[in-house]
């Protein structure tokens, strides 16, 4: 029996894992920077809480938990019940597919103790039974910030701050694409077709995968007319500064009360962050980002690296109403996602990832015999006070197989010990790289440094 | 319609989360000062991998993924399988039960570039469908730390190490139970019923919570006789030191070869704590301690505090062939498991969480309009360049209400500004306990420190 994990999940490794929390450090140290208080919510929650939040297809995509016990005999006598209906028998529990909707449902029903506005972060696993592909897992990490109570457009700016100092501390060019979600209302009134906000967002979001000739060709098959897709052209077609694209984009729209007030918002947040010194050189409205979530209302976000082509590495946005399917109407908030893999595969790409993110252990202990050993876990002991990471070789091996293990873990300093140093209490510390040598007395240890 | 969650499983507010870190940062800081490796596992298992280890119950207890896709059809025509049969045909995953077995797996699966010894830690939840009940949950966290692929008992007393280091370093006066199953083994032996070893570690693993005339009643019922349950009580009842009972035990045992060994074991690993420099006075030689786990077979280990009542915070012991049943054998190993749920019981039972582990925030900007909000975002970032976790209040509210949020947070300080504050470009701290006020320049603050 050769043992394998479930498709689409992974092993970490040390270096993997300390490669991730490099990165999830990073990011959670912005967070605390700001004020960001962490929440964790659990794996399972209620299908109840889940089911009908992502759409149809995100039902689907949903892992549901099999009843404890005899689930079976739910199933009796049902054989006329719909495939989901025989699901809602077996499954009351779901895993969490991502952090937004059990923010949503935490924040209802907790808001009795949350002090709002509420600036929170949190960093899970998701999971869905997506067909797992190349850079597409049933089990990955997400990084969520939000500010929600507050409809000031200063949250908006402060999360343009927090995207541009993570990705300065990661040392990776990022450019943020924005757009208003109001704007692209507007422009589904604009070009005679409002019931089409949904169908022209979701055709909208393909435009930088697929191109304009396809987008166009699925705006068609949604019923939208030739007529409508060329009132779509000046609006693609927008040129100059932001400020006069703005200008130009409220002219087109000045018969849509919603893509004027999307406008006025864009406007506002690109006046907010010149106002609040954010650099807004990387700073690009996009009328065709649209973003795929139909929970958004107002400012979204995406962020994408100018430096190897690769999909969006952070995105988000304005809603004004998560917490309404709870039960808690009119609180508005906006939140950003940071995509951990993504960042990941950016950083191996780029070789970007701190020197030294392998070695672990500082110094290890090479005994000659068990007498050595004990007197080297005294000396260990002492050494870590200081904070020194440390190891003993625990077996009785072959010199050559100890400092072997210290080359293949990559611990760049090792201790010999024999009856010498044991009689003169002192140990003898040897670099590995230069292969400098030198002795250390016993009572010195616990404030002794490496470096 | 009332957001929940399922039962046992819960949500982690701010201050717990602040708390729960506190905890897993202190046991991962004396993990890696060992020159420990930290590795991850998903959270979904094939069921094939976890089914089996955990006994007859413990499969029960797994929760089960509903396959994707249409599971029902797999059941058509299967009236005549059992209730087990049936979740097979309709459940491939599992989630995990505990750290132990995917960490066998794992050995296994990347057995080629692991160098070993290999000494991991792992920090993550595990799932299990008890009943849920006061302080016993269906999702909770294990913290693992284990050393495969050495016989050495210095990997034992490592062990011993870390856990006084952490409980040091929390705080809590501990002591350490323990026991050799190969003693456990030489006892079944020697009260003539070689092949009760298991029923005889079940039923002591309960002497400290049912006492010893119920253990004895247990005993019976599987079939002990009253001979061999009056052999046993000359071994609950040693008197004297360590090495007195462990000579004593000796002599009992003399005619049982695994007997011998176990009790040869305890001694060396006894004689090697004092070689080793480790503080013995916490450390018991407990022979009703069994431990619930099959799979291990040398020493054994349990932590209690000494403060309050209070069940075991930490366990494990020593297998020497956990990898086996994924087709690696003869690799021993030894491992312990920190219990963060108790242990967080136990610091908010004596209140020795550190102070301030509410407080997340060091400043709050308090501003009397937008513009000053603007120029309040600007100094909050250069505070932050300096490692000051500041917040601006985003809205436009009244002071007093930006006061309040202040505190209701806990922020031990506010920066008030008003026009005239940016007129002569400063900042105005203010220390929420004392009232003491302060003027900053704003061009010091990216410099500037609180204490």
């Amino acid at each position: 029996m050769k043992p394998s994990i479930p498709k689409g999940t992974r092993d970490f490794s040390p270096l993997q894992m300390n490669r991730r929390n490099y990165i999830f450090d990073t990011i959670k140290n912005v967070f605390q920077l700001y004020g960001y208080q962490v929440i964790e919510t659990p794996a399972m929650e209620n299908l109840s809480t889940l089911m009908g939040k992502y759409g149809e297809e995100g039902d689907k995509l949903l892992f549901k938990i099999l009843n404890s016990g005899d689930w079976r005999s739910a199933l009796d006598n049902t054989s006329d019940l719909s495939l989901g209906q025989a699901t809602n028998k077996v499954a009351e529990k779901g895993l969490r597919y991502d952090l937004t909707v059990p923010f949503a449902r935490y924040v209802v029903q907790h808001r009795a103790e949350i002090v709002f506005p509420f600036k929170r972060y949190q960093i899970q696993p998701v999971w869905r039974a997506d067909r797992p592909q190349h850079g597409r897992y049933r089990e990955f990490f997400q990084c969520d910030v939000d500010i929600i109570g507050t409809r000031s457009l200063l949250a908006e700016v402060e999360l343009l701050q927090i995207i541009a100092e993570v990705y300065k501390r990661l040392n990776i060019a990022v450019e943020v694409h924005i757009n208003n979600r109001k704007v692209l209302a507007g422009i589904a009134q604009y070009i005679g077709f409002p019931d089409k906000m949904v169908d022209l967002t979701v055709a909208i979001d393909k435009f930088e995968k697929i191109g304009k000739e396809a987008v166009e060709e699925e705006l068609r098959q949604k019923g939208l007319t030739q007529e409508a897709i060329d009132l779509l052209q000046p609006i693609w077609q927008l040129e100059g500064s932001t400020e006069q694209k703005l200008t130009k984009l409220a002219d087109l729209l000045k018969d849509t009360d919603e893509g004027l007030k999307g406008v006025a918002e864009l406007q506002q947040l690109f006046q907010l962050c010149e106002g609040c010194g954010v650099d807004k050189t990387n700073l690009l409205l996009d009328l065709t980002l649209a973003r795929g979530l139909n929970y958004y209302t107002g400012a979204i976000f995406e962020v994408k690296t100018t430096e190897i082509p690769m999909g969006s590495i952070t995105g988000g946005g304005r809603y004004d109403n998560l917490t309404g399917i709870f039960g808690l109407p009119d609180v508005s908030g906006v939140g950003i996602s940071f995509g951990a893999d993504r960042i990941y595969d950016v950083l191996t790409e780029l070789n970007r990832f701190p020197e030294n993110i392998a070695q672990n252990t500082d110094v290890l202990f090479v005994c000659f015999g068990e007498k050595e050993s004990q007197y080297a876990m005294q000396c260990a002991k002492m050494m870590r006070q200081n904070g020194i990471k440390t190891e003993v070789f625990l077996d009785q091996s072959k010199i050559k197989k100890q400092l072997a293990y210290a080359n293949e873990r990559g611990i760049p300093y090792v201790a010999i010990i024999g009856e010498e140093e044991m009689a003169s209490e002192v140990i003898l510390l040897k670099n590995m790289l230069s292969g400098e040598q030198k002795q250390v007395a016993k009572a010195e240890l616990e404030h002794f440094t490496l470096r």
